[in-house]
């Protein structure tokens, strides 16, 4: 008998291979070396392996780890000070991003990662500001991190309506600069469960010959561009200035989408528009909580679904979401398009779990190493406790409502173990390799200094949340 | 110095007061013999009682304990098996219902009242079949009922399209008896703690004389009518064909709609019919997961509030919802009126809040007793720890951050503690007055018959569910 690191039994097994759920009853799973060896039937298992660690899941719903395609877990120091209010950026997050030192993103970084790993994620797409606190925390954690680091050369300034965003050489060398940096840095770091992708902030944001230049740069290193994608009027507005055309023509007629592009959000995509970054082998990521609460819009990922692309779910921000919970977005995906569409046989649960998992890995490119349980890729195993009210009871004939209930019922409070790299991180859920104690006091020292920095412009701007603060409504 | 029964002390007491929030900082609430006393600074509370019992929340946030104005606990065993599915009664739910027996609706009443409790639910609107178990349990666990009872006398079969239901006098007079019976057993009983309204099933499925007599019958009882109210398109047929007109303008004709009138869902409604019923002091029941799931639609509580109603919150039943949680319906109703109008200031966190506690009370007529935290209400209240990834970073400045946190990222996993009646009923997330491992075996031993009895039929019928079951998706 081959002794390995782990073997985890269980009772209902998703392994999300296939076209489906992939499901194995009383199949059990041998780890080792971080990698599954082989998911078979319990008895074959035992017969074969003895393990360092044997869990016995027989209560609980084993999954792959979950993905989270794009978060910006920087802002997560920020909970909760922007949403209700029209203008996001300004009159909601504005004045406390402002108010934010790298301290306040470290804080965010590590509590939004700690968030999403406790609710289940073992793939965390973080993308923004702070890549490098990012991969650290990643790597103390045990997760994947598949990390974007933004670039940008126009110049951040208020805009009169009409200007067009101002480009800058000295900008752009920067950010290209950082973002080689941290490529260079982590870039298959943690014995490769770290991937750096290209972030071009967007087509508005980077000129043409920055967004070409990125693009080869990643072509040239193997690794993706992820990039915010027909975002909103703004965006549209200033590409119809500058070139006279919408954003996914222009950046088409460029070849720049291809199976090493990731789109997120594409909020105001016209369906044709889906349809054609889809045809050409792209991924695309749907925020549906923060797009839900900032621009009250269900982005067009059926479309894009349809077009046979695959789509990741991404929790955003905090400031705007609220939270970093993939089984959050995957009840708001379903729940969202079911309305959009006024029909509920729209995005049942197990197209959302497949977002969550398989499809997910795909659409950011990672479904070589993760996304489904089985031989050969690292050991990235969620454990949901059926042994709770929003799990019970657990039918298995005629069908099984093990996932109707994990997307429709449970939260995150079920997310009972997490295996990351053949690591437990997580077990009855309570965090293995980092100290929530200490990231929530952190963060909740940083929120203190935000908030005196803050509140000058908040009372100044006068948003919506500002009138309600003052109405004694909050 | 008085001895009473409990003091709670607070750092952030949301009282839902006034039209805002109510918010106290470092107030405390003195309670006894199930009442509030007082809720004034922690000072004057310690200088003016002993108790009891303690119970330091400074690390919590307090609010009134929820109002769920419309369940079917009683369907809960069939939790997860009806969803993604067009015909949601015929399709979804009818093999399963059909297989149930007194003992499958006994286990679903005790296991979704408990998982509602859990949720921090303390006033339980259940609607439907199983009134005197779900009053039993009531008692049992120390919360609030406000059941409504079951009456009909359409006849139950399958109709052709165009025929009229047939109504059936011995049937409707059996339903009145029972609703009686349970009237005259439970209102009023533990203390007033639960009161018994009555439940015409809807406009269609009752008879003309039936619903004048269930409307009379009330008045003179000093109770309310609860009735689903223009649902969908099946009641509009029903009523066009036999009285030539909509259920509302119908109902507004007999003097059916005042203040002691509740209509739920309202699916289907007209905005002008939504703004006759809310004119007449009616109160509105909104389900949005359960709505959101069945038909793809969200009801138009918005312009039943605009109109002046007050609206309270529903989670209907778990087999299509999935869940009894009202902080799911708050987040669900606070983006999906987002996502319906376009427009992200829509229903801000503090205005769902309120639905969920004190416009709910008023909305099912409990706001004498609970929906807010005032001396000489019920002291209902639930604790939500605020040391969590969802509700952390905490600001009190320049805004305050946790009404928006509790609704758009916490979920249930932060509801800590949960006082109906001025008893605590839940302690660190766990039950004192259930045995929920009892509860939970129960609806598993019912789910395995249940299973058994509706095999051949589900299959028959070949749904949605029943393709995706065979296809390997579930």
């Amino acid at each position: 008998m081959k002794k390995i690191d782990l073997i985890v039994h269980t009772r209902h097994l998703y392994t999300l291979q296939g076209d489906g759920s992939g499901y194995r009853h009383d199949h059990s799973i041998a780890v080792d070396a971080g990698k599954i060896l082989a998911v078979e039937p319990t008895a074959e298992i035992d017969g074969a392996y003895t393990a360092e660690r044997v869990i016995d899941a027989w209560d609980k719903l084993a999954l792959p780890g979950f993905i989270d395609g794009h978060m910006h877990a920087s802002l997560c120091a920020l909970r909760g000070l922007a949403q209700d209010v029209g203008n996001w950026m300004m009159h909601g997050l504005g004045p406390f991003e402002d108010a934010s030192t790298p301290r306040t993103k470290d804080a965010g970084t590590r509590l939004g990662i700690a968030e999403a790993i406790l609710n289940g994620t073992t793939t965390i797409g973080e993308d923004g500001k702070n890549a490098d606190a990012a991969c650290r925390f990643i790597k103390q954690a045990g997760v994947r991190g598949n990390i974007s680091v933004r670039i940008r050369d126009a110049i951040a300034r208020i805009y009169e309506p009409g200007e067009l965003y101002e480009f800058n050489d000295e900008l752009g060398r920067k950010s290209l600069e950082e973002t080689l940096g941290v490529y260079n840095t982590w870039h298959g770091a943690d014995g490769g469960r770290i991937r750096v992708l290209f972030g071009p902030q967007g087509a508005d944001f980077v000129s043409e010959p920055m967004l070409l230049k990125v693009r080869q740069l990643a072509k040239e290193r193997g690794t993706r561009v992820h990039m915010h994608l027909q975002q909103g009027s703004r965006e549209t507005r200033q590409m119809e200035m500058r070139y006279g055309t919408r954003t996914i023509p222009w950046l088409d007629s460029r070849g720049y989408f291809d199976q090493d592009f990731i789109g997120i959000h594409l909020t105001d995509a016209l369906d044709d528009e889906v349809r054609l970054v889809a045809s050409r082998g792209a991924g695309m990521v749907l925020c549906s909580g923060s797009i839900g609460i900032i621009d009250g819009i269900v982005p067009p990922a059926k479309v894009f679904q349809d077009a046979g692309g695959p789509v990741a779910l991404g929790s955003d921000q905090a400031p705007g979401n609220n939270c970093h919970n993939v089984i959050n977005e995957m009840k708001l995906t379903a729940l969202f398009n079911k309305i959009k569409y006024e029909d509920p046989e729209v995005m049942p649960c197990w197209k959302v779990l497949r977002m969550a998992t398989i499809e997910g890995a795909k659409a950011i490119g990672v479904d070589d190493v993760t996304g489904s349980i089985e031989p050969g890729k690292d050991a990235d195993i969620v454990l949901i406790d059926l042994h709770t009210p929003a799990m019970s009871p657990v039918y298995a004939e005629p069908m099984r409502n093990l996932i109707c209930n994990l997307v429709y019922s449970a939260t995150n409070k079920e997310v009972d173990t997490v295996i990351a790299g053949g690591r437990v991180i997580v077990e009855g859920g309570k965090p293995l390799t980092f100290d929530l104690e200490e990231i929530l006091s952190e963060a909740g020292r940083e929120a203190d200094k935000v908030a005196a920095g803050a509140s000058e412009k908040f009372w100044q701007i006068n948003g919506v949340n500002a009138v309600y603060a003052r109405e004694g409504k909050l």
